[in-house]
């Protein structure tokens, strides 16, 4: 297999303590030729879900890399050590479905290993740090050349741990689906693509009613939150091709108080 | 135009979503030989002053790059979106005045374009981040050696927007001025030059008085805010030139209550 | 003396302001060849020991580099600014003892010159910000294959600032430590090398008692968190070879009441 010239990494590990340059530590000196590009490290801690969802919005537009995502509640448990190949790219971390949406994203993986080649780790192996002593060593030795079977044995990709994928749906008039997740400026993104708005009849400039548990409001379907004024509330195709929720200048997730996970329909103002 | 080794990137994207890495992935692909310096992600969202100040105050110290500077509270509406060439410099961004100080810092705009030539951006590009689709990808075309002149038409460096430049000027044996900003560690920076102190007799070792609404404390205008005893208040000349104020090992914009914005004076003790 | 091709850096500097980009753009503009690993910058202002330790804590997994740590309430003043050689490693950073343990680490240090050579640094020089006009200049040009010795002039070792290392000693059955660190998760590492709760009959699967304060209870010592249910508290070796006790998927700091600092013993159920 060819090298990568990128290595791309997110966790859940904070920026406060030393465990992520301590992984680039290893990577430079396994790969020193591969460029690290640090997707996130601020994920709340354990959370797999949320991990899962900002790998798979973020890596296509990253050249062709291996990805090293250690979202990793089980470390050091029976949970298994993957690495996947899945179009262009290699994906390193541990088979809880923290990878399986980037996969997806990806066309689905073509081919899978478990880790257990381990004179590709460090040793000795911590049981609780495994980002530096597994994942990120064989993420940077499959930069750096060395061949996906040579990570370990290979195993069936329909066994691979997949997270359900976030709920959408039309029906009676209405999109229902759920809060994916809540952006730094407290847009809130709603697992429901765009489309289908289309298919309610729904398009810009049209009102849209939002239903979340007995609430309901009506905002403007727009462009872009800053075709309203500051301060009220709009609904937009966001940069993930997904119906967000937004305040213009304000934080829609606490003045609509919707977390991710809440469940929310929409609907045209005039059903058919 | 000769192609450039660095990029910088500051904006108000935060480090919790993927909004930065997806960045340095489209940089990384179109400009594989630059190298990516984050200035910062944290300015609050929307606040174009702070990302003014920040941006100027830091890229004096980098090599010549192409700055990618993006806080855009009007992303997707009529605001233009704009290239500038100055000192050695490239900088791109919305034409908001986030640019405007470090344009400034550089000696001013020589030429400017509005970025209209789509061939160079992201296809297709979304409504709300044009970080991704528009600047950065432009800005790094531009670090991979494109010529200003092919991101778009050219415009009058005249009409680029600016932001007033903070205020402080010397009358009545005072200094006035205006906290420009807050950082880590709480240290109060003022819009005041340390030059104006010189202009009222005031070196270092001598007292200072402080004038903020009804208030005035009297304090030591020292060389640094170690010169003093943990807990005691300061003034000193910052890294920046400026007149700052500070607790040693304290917060002194909690302590005297002095947020971005607030308006000051600074007189000497016995004044003439 | 050879050229390094990594240079790391740490700081209590925060990410919010551009304090930190500043120092990599003047690393990039000496040693433009030299990567930049960040270990972290987000060390409580002022918090020596903390700076200390995460750093003894990270670079055994970097590559040979040119280390810049600092962490320096006492800017400034007339505390010794430093390099250190160490191992196949340099260290820069105020004679403060933040670079004491990381030098520890590395075996001791084989030489040291208090940096007075002003013709590497930048000019002119602040009284507040010496990681960028300082201590990353001299990092630079070290990494770039400046001498040791062209920084200034040669100290004693013996004469270098040095922290006083962690209490840990058994004794009475007990192992006696303190708190060295809270890390994101909320896990409390102790002082206490794994090593010796063997000493005190204590093996894994073996349960612990935890006496702080007036406080005492019962822990099962095992391989990592996640072998216990969720919320339920564990000791285990963390990935630095120290005891730390954890709740998994939980926070134990916070649950325990054990800050940094605080005196903690440790001993088996059954003492011989």
């Amino acid at each position: 297999m060819a090298s990568f010239d990128c290595l791309s990494f997110l966790t859940d590990y904070g920026l406060e303590d030393g465990f992520v340059a301590a992984c680039h530590g290893v990577a430079a000196r396994i790969a020193p030729g591969a460029r690290v590009i640090d997707i996130t490290h601020l994920v709340q801690p354990g959370d797999v879900r949320r991990g899962a969802a900002v790998l798979a919005q973020t890596i296509p537009y990253l050249p062709p890399a291996v990805h090293v995502a250690v979202v990793d509640p089980g470390v050091g448990t029976a949970r298994r050590a993957i690495a996947v190949q899945a179009g262009d790219a290699l994906l390193v971390g541990p088979d809880n479905g923290v990878l399986s949406w980037a996969v997806a994203a990806f066309g689905g993986a073509r081919r899978a290993v478990q880790l257990t080649n381990g004179e590709l780790w460090l040793d000795p192996v911590s049981t609780t740090f495994h980002g530096r002593d597994i994942f990120m060593p064989v993420g940077a030795h499959l930069a750096a050349g060395t061949e996906l079977t040579a990570a370990g044995r290979e195993i069936a990709v329909a066994d691979l741990v997949t997270l359900p994928a976030p709920t959408s749906r039309v029906h009676d008039g209405q999109a229902e689906g759920e809060v994916m997740s809540v952006d730094r400026f407290g847009n809130v993104q709603l697992s429901i693509p765009a489309a289908q708005l289309g298919r309610l009849g729904v398009g810009f400039g049209s009102p849209l009613i939002v239903r979340c548990g007995r609430r309901q409001l009506t905002v403007p379907f727009l462009e872009t939150f800053a075709a309203v004024a500051p301060g009220e509330i709009v609904a937009f195709t966001d940069s993930a091709g997904l119906i967000s929720l937004a305040v213009n200048a304000g934080d829609a997730a606490e003045q609509l108080g919707l977390p991710p996970g809440a469940h929310v329909r929409l609907s045209a103002v005039h059903q058919a």
